[in-house]
């Protein structure tokens, strides 16, 4: 068992094109032996966002504190703290801060 | 895609021997669509416990909000909003509020 705070893990700031202000702490990796998904945290500061962008992987969120909005092909959803998005594998999708405090929020991954 | 909010899914109490005080809602399920792993969120209310067991699937956890412990054979860790705790396959376990307020975490698992 591993136990640990999210602050114990250091943050990678997320340099792919398209993304603004974003960063990431992996916070179960596969080093931790996670056997089939890993957890990661973003933060993406006011004004920033994502990449938008589509891969064949699903992404599955919880949105931890700030404000903002999910970008899908045909329509945008507002976020908040307690707003739970799925990502199936291969739709587009990108995360934007329409807030004036960091967007946070948790993105599951398979491994 | 899918986005909701956490309220939007129905709780269900866990009637399970060994649990007390506990609730769960299956904020991403397997009828979502989700391909490798679900995630759930649980509160357990002052006083309560989930089941100190095992099985071969592993949890990754992430506390939302509230005080707790987390039973492994060995030791006993304390839990805050922001622990983030991996428990293996096979890891003996059990959840515990040692606080006054309900003890809330996200729980993933694989499908």
């Amino acid at each position: 068992m591993i136990v640990r705070r999210y602050t114990d893990v250091k943050t990678e700031a997320i340099n792919a094109e398209g993304a603004k202000g974003v960063a990431k702490r992996v916070l179960i990796s596969r080093s931790d032996g996670a056997p089939n998904f890993i957890m990661r945290q973003f933060t993406i500061e006011p004004g920033g966002n994502t990449p938008y962008h589509t891969h064949d992987w699903e992404h599955e969120v919880y949105v931890l504190s700030g404000k903002g909005r999910v970008r899908q092909s045909d329509s945008v959803c507002d976020l908040s703290a307690g707003s739970v998005v799925l990502v199936l594998p291969n739709e587009e999708h990108g995360f934007i801060n329409s807030g004036v405090e960091p967007l946070v929020f948790l993105c599951s991954v398979p491994k």
